[in-house]
């Protein structure tokens, strides 16, 4: 059996859409009040794209059970979704049969401290990947309770590591590490316990 | 001394753009490949809108240097800040002199398990709304440790409240804790450390 670790970004349909709104975040919080852009066009324009998007919207319960058909969450989760503008996104690789791991560069929208990753967001990129991982090793759960420990600030604008690796399955219990690197340094390490279920998916 | 527990959303400049960027965020989430919108365009006309600010933007360092100024980060975060849209964004009350809480509701760029939030966005949540209660009751520092607990999941498309309390300052080591509620039930519970220490802001 093989299992997708991401979706893969399509170049066309929502995921063109969806590339071209993580541009528009990301020069947002670039530009602030001090760029040289007429932000009324700007809230015009883009106001304009969502009333076109909310005017042919599918009705919410169809939408629920198309994103969870088949490969499930990996298109649209807010880690890894190539439909989703919030996912940075990451890119996994197996590292090993228990061991996935994902090297992505943050920029201004993810920033707690100045020029450096929010410790929250670490806490999301790191939650997701140690998901995924349970996935990967083939047994999955529902985190039930996740402890992070910040060890140096993580530096936004440069390539960071994410991984986690399955440790130990007992019973309904599944115990799963990561942690976030830069320059082969830790910056956050993770520990969690997952409960193997997973409520039913849209229908 | 008052401090704002988050920045005030101002009806135009980047703020009202920011406000557009978050209905194109949820619509797109919305719409995945299963609307009736021509993606091709929507992704024409916001590449057009990036383009358009990043030939307009303010150099890195400069902006680096404004967003940090007075409030500091309150204007750009990605939990409260009406200059990123990627947060929801929330919106602070005090409870008392070390409380405080917000109430918010979420939808799918946020999800994690079927119609409920992603246990790693409670965490961003969490950790964020910690900090802020750190400020609020008078001392901040930097997260050192944070411990998630997933007691139910967290409903999207409700509205949940988010509250967080400094529960004691013992030298350099604060301790503050904090939970996601859905109709009056804990959901997620988390308890920080915090080390009474910054870096400094880019000048």
């Amino acid at each position: 059996m093989t299992i997708d670790l991401h979706a893969e970004t399509r170049p066309t349909g929502v995921d063109a859409a969806v590339a071209a709104a993580r541009r528009v975040i990301d020069a947002l919080v670039r530009a602030g009040d001090i760029s040289g852009a007429d932000m009324a066009d700007v809230a015009d324009r883009l106001n304009a794209v969502a009333d076109d998007l909310e005017d042919t919207a599918p009705p919410l319960d169809e939408r629920l059970v198309d994103m969870w058909r088949g490969d499930g969450n990996t298109r649209h989760d807010p880690v890894t979704g190539p439909e989703n503008p919030i996912a940075p996104p990451l890119r996994y690789e197996a590292v090993d049969t228990r061991t996935i791991e994902a090297t992505t560069t943050l920029g201004l929208p993810h920033q707690g401290p100045p020029s450096s990753v929010h410790g929250g967001v670490s806490a999301l990129l790191l939650d997701h990947t140690l998901g995924v991982a349970n996935g990967w090793a083939g047994t999955s759960g529902m985190t039930a309770e996740l402890t992070l420990r910040y060890h140096r600030l993580t530096p936004l604008f440069e390539p960071i590591t994410v991984a986690a690796r399955q440790v130990s399955v007992d019973g309904r219990k599944i115990r799963t590490t990561g942690e976030i690197t830069a320059n082969g340094e830790p910056c956050v390490t993770a520990e969690g316990l997952f409960i193997a279920t997973y409520p039913p998916r849209p229908r």
